[in-house]
């Protein structure tokens, strides 16, 4: 039998769950604190529910369960079994999809506008490597039909709440709207048909430079004038929203000032925000606002996520405005653990030492402690000393023997 | 695309959800004062350990994941691909084999006896039916490296305890030990090869009692004399600790007795403990005591457990001792919302409404009362007095009109 986890996947150690368990309370109540409510949904989804959802790339990682009995013997009949004939579920790769469907399914029993919170577990088969999980955390908030910008301003006040009562110190949030995008894409004088495999490329900005991005549309044979008109935007100096104002439907572009004025009255200058004309961000059903989070310190972004309207109308005769954000649970916990991250006012545990025959009184007795502490049983070893600095390794704050009358000693730790 | 969850799956409504977490962390800090850690693992274990495992039936309820790309081609060329040849990970379906694989995997890095706790999914592939769900909680408890009794008596107070705090009230343990089990077949005149069938049947005494069992015995073609010999030490009324001793392994008795004797002197009677001779338990890896909770009012076990002391050598070249207890989350979850279950001091939620200027100065005001509740800012509603039935019957205690001076309102709720 194989002791290790399954590649991509990990044991986490208790120091490191106490941890990922604080973090996840903090965020947990901030998000209630604000008026959002914790669903769950299963692990589990429809494989026809996976395959249309517009996933962009996660579509080509999702993990298929095997279909069973004569379900599996059927589709073993004969040639041309493949991954989509034996397999009619699989883990879901990410929570907005069965956000979606549970919205679709739920809806008669929820408040609307609904303000949800979801975290938990996503699987993708990424090719392993270094900091590249095939299970990790998500933590989720949306807000289910309200179209008004309103909702974004909400997202962003909360969702950067939660990521500074974590220990997050200097962030800024950039914004963009995937209409600007496109509105830049047919200023420059490309078709529409084009416009997802430019943002495909766009997306690279910041690993190639915009040299790079001219090189790659001019190397896939967009039209040249176009590629010279659309990079020139760019190498004037960074594009406003003012400047964008002439080139794109005004109406979004007052949308974001919008979002980002109210914002930032509301944050008092806690984080920055700014109009970010290359952002992109990967999923397909992104219709409207997106944003990022990014933090000093951290390369990439800390959370991302955007308005998607048309997603939740694919499971109902109706389209119903949705928009969300996402904390990336796993990138941040792995920096604050490198940084010896401690959890602020944790209850300390200590151990209680008994001998043989004594077992039944040294319970009672660790009873009348675990009021202040987190209280362990634990028998006498033969050398004390020895095993003491063990339990001082181990995270223990301190011990007592019972019997011996000077009561609970604390480790000397600073 | 399909609004419903798979079958055997679920999805929670907030307030189904805040009922769980409320129970799962009540659990958790009753384990946590009790010096136990918390762990995690991947859901997604490799094919070779699952197989191996003795789980007994639940071997036959594996979900397995397809594999993919080259790997997948590979099991397909030629005929013969099933079930194994197509897959080499799958869902785990408790979480004692990986919490023993996690064991082998980190032993250097964990103080012993390991006192652990669990809280997470596992999956079964049960024929869909009211009640059986295919993702489901487990909250277990054990403790590696501790072969004496006193693992028993720990595990039975801290389970027990975290029972009375979600609200069970009046319940009791039945314990055994596989090893007694083994002592009256064998005392009957059962061959040693006999015991597993013999196991199965017994196990069915709740459900088609003596009787059942003895004519099931007969029709299996068990010696007759033998069935009579077992059937009688049934029938003449309970088997007690003392009638049994003269018939299995002293030692495995007086262990038996220590541990009622020492969780009864430090419970104080707050649950009744028993010697249920006729308990057995399915799982094929348990070595020694197996106990389960029975609970007024709640048919069937609400927690079970008990001693393996080979499943962890599986994954090392020695024999480490072990012992859980695993409480039965969704069925008691079940129950208490069944009853009208309610979070004690539970954080009232209200609602801000605001109109469409007043946003910015609507979320300063909903942050300034955050201290005292949950707080949801919202648009004002054509139709304020509709909503607020409506908000009242999601859960929310009451509301503020910002800008209107008379303040936080809330419903007159029982």
């Amino acid at each position: 039998m194989k002791a290790t986890p399954l590649k991509g996947t990990r044991d986490y150690l208790p120091g490191e769950v106490l941890v990922r368990d604080f973090l996840q309370n903090t965020i947990l109540e901030t998000y209630k604190d604000a008026g959002f409510s914790r669903i769950t949904t299963p692990i589990l989804e429809d494989a026809v529910n996976l395959d249309k959802s517009e996933g962009g790339e996660n579509l080509n990682l999702i993990f298929r369960v095997l279909k069973r009995g004569q379900k599996l013997e059927k589709a073993l009949e004969g040639n041309g079994a493949d991954e989509k004939s034996l397999s009619d579920m699989g883990l879901r790769y990410d929570l907005t999809l069965p956000l979606s469907r549970y919205f679709a399914n739920n809806r008669n029993e929820l408040l609307t506008p609904f303000k949800v919170i979801q975290m938990d577990r996503v699987y993708r088969a990424e090719r392993p490597q270094k900091g590249r999980l095939r299970e990790f955390m998500q933590c989720d908030i949306d807000i289910i039909g309200e179209a008004g910008a309103d909702a974004e301003v909400d997202l962003i006040l909360t969702t950067t709440k939660a990521l500074k009562r974590i220990g997050l110190e200097s962030f800024k949030v950039k914004i963009n709207d995937r209409r600007i995008l496109k509105g830049i894409f047919s200023y420059a004088g490309f078709g529409e048909e084009e416009h997802e495999k430019l943002a495909i490329i766009f997306d690279k900005l910041d690993k190639i430079g915009i040299e790079g991005v001219k090189a790659e549309l001019l190397e896939e044979k967009f039209e040249e004038n176009s590629v010279n008109k659309f990079i020139g935007l760019f190498e004037e100096g960074s594009l406003t929203l003012d400047s964008v104002s002439g080139i794109c439907d005004e109406e979004c572009v007052e949308r974001l000032k919008y979002i980002m004025d109210t914002a930032g009255a509301v944050s008092d200058g806690g984080f920055g925000i700014e109009f970010a004309p290359s952002l992109v961000r990967g999923q397909g059903y992104y219709t409207g606002t997106i944003f990022e989070v990014e933090a000093e310190g951290y390369s990439g972004a800390v959370a991302g996520g955007g308005r998607y309207d048309h997603l939740i109308g694919k499971f109902l005769n109706e389209e119903i405005p949705a928009v969300g954000f996402s904390i990336g649970f796993e990138r941040i916990f792995g920096i604050l653990m490198e940084k010896g991250y401690r959890i602020p006012d944790q209850k300390q545990k200590i151990a209680v030492f008994y001998d043989a025959d004594a077992f039944a009184e040294a319970l009672k007795y660790a009873e009348g402690l675990r009021d202040s502490y987190m209280v362990s049983v634990l028998k006498r070893p033969k050398k004390l000393g020895k095993f003491l600095n063990k339990l001082e390794a181990d995270g223990f704050d301190g011990f007592a023997v019972y019997g011996e009358e000077d009561g609970v000693k604390m480790f000397g730790r600073q």
